[in-house]
């Protein structure tokens, strides 16, 4: 009996670490060198990012373009001709032209960099069209749409890998790396968040991309286009990504640990209409909108390990930008806001902090070891280089995504959670399990070596 | 009618802003240099810091000593010998010994420095024997004994000061300062807690005060011998007024402000065993105690004005000390941990944070300019004069405390909400309001000038 039990046990743990969402069949080329044949979807300001570190690599083809503006097409076909490569598909047909990208068989793979609340119907149509998915951060505005993306790429065996960039800042990776050497301890707290003063992309002059002007929506330009129609509508913590992203890789998030319950606190709105005040006086037409979004939207987090987390939303008000980021465990802790760690017996002196640096130098992770001139002069530090090295280079070796749509989805439901929380009037949540149950027997496969 | 209203609203908001607890006589010396006559309840090491200040003083009078234990009670005479003082009453007999104490005619006020669960009772019955009472902090482990010592306090007329230091720390009154000249706009979110490594203050050897070995309890010395026994029995946020105190100032709580509601999460509980294991080896008889205090306990309130708080408890853990204070407004914040502020036009640079210690030089409180020397030397960096001055010059001047009963168990009953909102599974709990509506009335006199 208890043999049979073990085997059991044991066969499922095994059953469940190969428990991955990888397609049948390869799409793209079988020789030595594949190169993977990429269609943007959304080549605003953040998809030229991408295109332009796309554009470099030998083992990717730009097959295609979409977007909705002419402006920012001309400026990303620019960026194709100065890189000395061929012209792509170019598709300017409104906000479903994507679709026809979408039947180009030639396209392997596509990266996703449009609005919020399109990401969604995108990824479930490019995963339905078999193409793999590299999503801009935020996948799933309600809780619902969480769970279609987990159905459609367990059903389709597409993967989706959400671009969350801060997974490899180079600070958050040498200690992801003292984390899983025993640094810290057992880990017990941790804190990010999104602690930018985003006023002057929220509003602009329709013209310049960010700030001289308080417009949005129709008359503003790039993110303010859309992204301050969130703040007006909304309240949660809308961007929670950048944060958590880090801190589940640290405490194997979906992988022997998840998420079990959200409670949300948001405070009064006071910053964008003060801004708009300041900026254009009282009498501008947009100093009478309210907007729903509090200046500062904290959330905790409880995990079934024990961890608590603390996320913190903060976008509306003026102040130097910071994720907030702490690490703590039973040896000791490290902070970004004050660039300092504190490790038991190791610091030099107790109860004292000591400049975090050495030891993030100490630790650089094996990956910037190997690829820091490569992603030298990308986006936000280098770390957008990473983030699309490893959405190529898991396609290529037929890997899942070192993040994939369980890490998405349960990273971006924060907010709904948090929306609702907060409506509730600080009620807990408990937190949707998307892995139905496979979270006991995943296995941490990000990051791990110096591959990708 | 509109007239009639308002007079009466008027009229209202007069008494309402009269409304303060004193007694109808006055019990000290008539002279033009009043002394106020004082008798201390506990003399251990946190009563002696008191009581050394207090010997000090030419307007106080020491008249009695109380204590359980010979050792403190002879290490308090020694003080007062040294300072050249007549010798106190002195009572040594056991835990309900300061009733005999609180029976002394020639006594005005009580300063009381015991285990938290004795606060409570002992205040009772000084404010009862007509005493002004000053308290350590923690007055009430229950919502029970917050509201009968407010009922107290109004029934007898005596006047309860809680001893918050942390409200008159140099830098916090600096910012006090810059919040009431509105250097940081209007407040929106303010952080604080109590970061304190306690692990040495917790377990000692039962002969030193600090460390050395891993007993508490009947085994243990000074604190160990009590405030030990509350991480194993109970989980919350077992000590938030270091960090409440200050920010409630800032905010005018209980003055046109107050807390409305809480929720507290709580992360595993690992900092105390593994201290145990660590220091004296699994088979110490304490590895086998399940301590329920969870290492980092953090709570959230909201407040009427919609401003958030943030406090977090945090002393089972190897780290540096913080308090952890951040003030947030429409116009920029300051944060303690970084030691760094932002205020947008003022700051140097856009974005950038700026080195704190200008600013809280140039903002330095009225009463930290005129008494520096005066509490040069005392404890905790000098605030401890500031505190207890406080509390006699209240007394001599016939005035209400800048601290009173309201804010003393606003600021405590956090800890049993706290603990209620755990054990429910975090879930948001309203806020007594122990002012009884008067909160909409009163006016905030804390440290409005350089009195006291």
């Amino acid at each position: 009996m208890k043999t049979d039990r073990r085997t059991f046990v044991k066969t499922t743990a095994i059953a469940g670490a190969a428990f991955s969402i990888l397609p049948a069949s390869v799409l793209f080329g079988q020789d030595k060198a594949p190169k993977v044949r990429l269609g943007f979807i959304g080549v605003g300001l953040r998809g030229q990012n991408h295109l332009d570190l796309a554009l470099r690599r030998n083992d990717v083809e730009v097959v295609a373009l979409c977007d909705i503006q002419q402006r920012m097409m001309d400026m990303s076909l620019n960026l194709v001709q100065k890189a000395g490569k061929p012209k792509p598909q170019v598709i300017l047909d409104g906000p479903h032209g994507y679709r026809k990208m979408l039947e180009n068989k030639n396209i392997d793979a596509v990266i996703i960099s449009t609005p919020w609340e399109w990401h969604t119907v995108q990824c479930l149509d490019a995963m339905n069209a078999k193409k793999y998915v590299g999503c801009e951060v935020i996948t799933g505005t309600t809780i619902e749409e969480c769970w279609e993306l987990v159905q459609t790429s367990e059903r389709t065996g597409m993967p989706l890998m959400m671009l969350e960039n801060v997974c490899y800042r180079r600070d958050v990776m040498a200690v992801l790396n003292m984390v899983r050497q025993n640094i810290f301890g057992e880990l017990v707290h941790l804190q990010g968040g999104y602690q930018h003063d985003l006023r002057e992309v929220k509003f602009n002059d329709g013209v310049k991309p960010y700030g001289g002007g308080v417009e949005f929506g129709e008359k503003g330009f790039s993110e303010a286009q859309w992204r301050t129609e969130h703040s007006v509508h909304r309240n949660g913590d809308l961007y929670p990504t950048h944060g958590i992203g880090p801190i589940a890789m640290m405490i194997n998030i979906n992988r022997g640990n998840r998420f079990t319950e959200l409670v949300s606190y948001s405070s009064k709105a006071r910053g964008l209409h003060d801004y708009i005040v300041k900026t254009a006086g009282e009498n501008h037409p947009n100093a009478k909108i309210n907007f729903k979004l509090g200046d500062v939207v904290t959330t905790m987090i409880k995990c079934a390990n024990e961890e608590t987390i603390l996320l913190q939303h903060d976008t509306n008000l003026p102040r130097p930008y910071s994720i907030g980021f702490r690490v703590q465990g039973t040896n000791g802790l490290w902070m970004d806001v004050n660039k300092s760690i504190y490790i038991e017996g190791m610091s030099k002196q107790a109860h004292r902090w000591e400049d975090a640096q050495p030891w993030l130098d100490k630790y650089d992770h094996p990956l910037w070891k190997k690829y820091a001139n490569d992603a030298a002069g990308a986006g936000h530090g280098g770390m957008d280089w990473f983030v699309l090295n490893a959405f190529i280079e898991s396609i290529k070796r037929k890997t899942p995504p070192p993040m994939d749509v369980y890490d998405a989805v349960a990273w971006s439901a924060i907010t709904p959670l948090s929306e609702t929380s907060i409506r509730l009037g600080g009620e807990t949540l408990a937190f949707p399990d998307f892995t139905k149950g496979q979270w006991m027997h995943r296995k941490n496969t990000f990051a791990r070596d110096d591959s990708y």
